[in-house]
């Protein structure tokens, strides 16, 4: 059967070169980067190659690269780690409703010790209210984590307009790249943030590493203790076929990523543009224009998302509904939520995220085989009657 | 050039049954794991036939298997996670100096966070003094951590005994099994523990993975907070493949096991005997008899550890000097300072673990090569003379 995967925001396929270049380290090159013989020598210089193309890719010096477990890891250690350590300049932390849960999730464990949290709201796009945030900063700010996009609705935000303001207080920015990474270029020092957090998964790399990168001279405090590893920041002996695997993916994005962009900008524009000439409503979530290439997301009216995500794959289409890091306790997905969306329309979200290998013939199967899956599932719904339709909502959601 | 690598301890290298049955997991079975198409019930399964395995290991249950980044944050993960989830009891926690920095470094920081932490002495043979231990527990006591064997000096504790008196003021016990996995068979029920840490590539699996075993219904606070993975208690996308190995390497240990322990036994006590007979001035540290049974570490007098390790490896000799999770910051090795060795023996510590492939020929090999690099280096060294020798320190120390 055909395969079309556009689910990369969830997770994606190594690339093949990523692949071959961790093998020698899962086998003959097994040493421990920490040990002095040459066994070790080749781990260690196999690490700090790949410290030197994850730097490379967001354009960070390498000495400002932690390896991590992944996305998860580098966002509870950003959150926590920054807090911990500038707890004497004040106890104020501000994140956004639409931050993946291992942002929001340290925050609240941060609240339940003493911090004082403000959960930033947003638009009807997802984009955050800048407004609110100079309301809300003041001198007990310490830090500021605003995702760089949002996965599930594609959203890019104003990180430097955040960091702009942030400064005036001296407050730290966190962004978590982790959905941005491998769909469009990233330059911390454009940003100005202070550290920003990265998953190799999610950009063609491995599953079970990440990355946080922290601007030279930032303070931080461990979420691990252990050995000497990541300059103490990190013990832990290193994952080090992940680590290389994560260099080889951040070098293929450095060299490649603006071949992709105009591509997936064009693929992503013609599926939204495709489906919505061939689906009654179908709505479009999250920026219209301020989004990922890759990211084309959806409220379908009348469906269920999860049944779609089922049925599309029994086609070979593969697809996220709701958060698009696919947390089952979460088919309520609190981004559409925030964003207005009330629940009977939330059950209908569809993400398709494309990738840098998506083709047009790609694209152009799922134009043929949704809408007749939309329509068979339709005439199943027991949800079509009685539930206000997404034009009513509009006219009297307040914000909109 | 000949290699014989005699470093367990550190790192192994994985089984060629771990590497294959992870590649697919690094290239078309990338699915992430809570996806609920084709190809996350495939990453899904895979995870939980690997947590099955890893669990058969340890005579657990399934259930109780908690899948990390590898040891260090599965040790920080019991010591903090435990420490926070049972704090209503009390604020006391116990562990051992010859622990891991990974169990030690959070001791101290849960200490500065207002938890008392007392310090289990050992004696000369890195044997933790279990009348100390008696007299130290008290009602407020929540917590002992203690290893299940020294990966330095290879000595094992006495676990179930520890479990017993533990049991009397209904204190919690954590053993950190990180260096015993793959050594001496771990049956959590016969030790009676309530947790455990396990590392993938210190028995023959990858780096970067690792568990915790923790017995059902004990409750235990999250190190990182994001996704419903790990049944809540460890957020964050799976490392597929490297669970997917450590599986494997668990299932090649439980099976084979058997096998390795009277050769790994005959290996070391033949490599004890022969470096005795052949070099003057060395001595076993750690336990005689209760040792693991591929661990053979000793002191040579007159000798720095890391420059024996260095020409060893010349000779195509994989060793350790100091702790062997080689942490260079730690040359002054805190176990052998524990035991009562003075500052200028310890300098001199080297240590051989065996695995489960070491052959005769490989210890021939060193009793053959060994002895004259010693006698190569002691030509060298500037330390011969005017340093007191081991049986002067033999008779005055006085523990011993």
């Amino acid at each position: 059967m055909k395969r079309v995967y556009l689910d990369h925001m969830t997770t994606t396929q190594p690339d093949e070169r990523v692949y071959q270049a961790m093998l020698p380290y899962l086998r003959e090159h097994f040493g421990d980067a920490l040990s002095v013989y040459d066994l070790g020598v080749k781990a260690r210089e196999a690490i700090e190659e790949a410290r030197e193309k994850v730097a490379a890719m967001i354009k960070a010096h390498p000495s400002e690269i932690i390896f991590t477990s992944g996305g998860t890891e580098s966002n509870n250690f950003a959150l926590k780690g920054l807090a911990y350590a500038h707890r004497k300049k004040g106890n104020h932390i501000i994140v956004s409703v639409v931050e993946h849960h291992s942002i929001t999730s340290p925050a609240r464990a941060l609240e339940r010790e003493g911090f004082e949290v403000t959960f930033l709201p947003v638009d009807k796009f997802g984009v955050i209210d800048l407004n609110f945030l100079e309301k809300v900063l003041k001198l007990e700010t310490i830090l500021v984590s605003i995702q760089l996009a949002n996965p599930e609705v594609g959203t890019l935000q104003p990180i430097e307009e955040v960091v702009k303001l942030a400064e005036k207080v001296g407050a730290l920015v966190h962004t978590d790249a982790v959905a941005a990474a491998g769909q469009i270029e990233i330059d911390v020092h454009k940003l100005g943030v202070h550290a920003l957090s990265l998953s190799a998964h999610q950009f063609y790399g491995p599953k079970g590493v990440g990355a946080l990168y922290l601007r030279k001279g930032i303070r931080i405090h461990p979420l691990f203790y252990g050995g000497i590893q990541e300059a103490g920041k990190r013990g832990g002996t290193e994952n080090v076929a992940g680590i290389v695997g994560m260099g080889e993916a951040a070098r293929i994005v450095k060299e490649e990523i603006q071949n992709w962009i105009p591509k997936m900008k064009a693929l992503r524009d013609k599926l939204i543009k495709g489906l919505r000439e061939r689906i009654s409503k179908i709505y479009l979530t999250g920026h219209p224009e301020n989004r990922l290439p890759g990211h084309a997301s959806f409220i379908v009216e009348f469906i269920e998302g999860e049944a779609l995500v089922l049925m599309l794959s029994m086609k070979g289409i593969y697809a996220s509904s709701g958060s698009t890091c696919p947390l089952k306790a979460l088919k309520d997905s609190p981004v559409l939520f925030s964003m207005g969306y009330p629940a009977h329309l939330i059950q209908g979200s569809i993400v398709f995220s494309l990738g840098k290998d998506t083709t047009e013939e790609e694209v152009d199967y799922v134009l043929e085989e949704m809408p007749p899956v939309i329509e068979r599932l339709r005439e199943l719904s027991p949800f079509k009657e009685g539930w206000r339709d997404m034009e009513k909502w509009e006219e009297t959601c307040p914000h909109h």
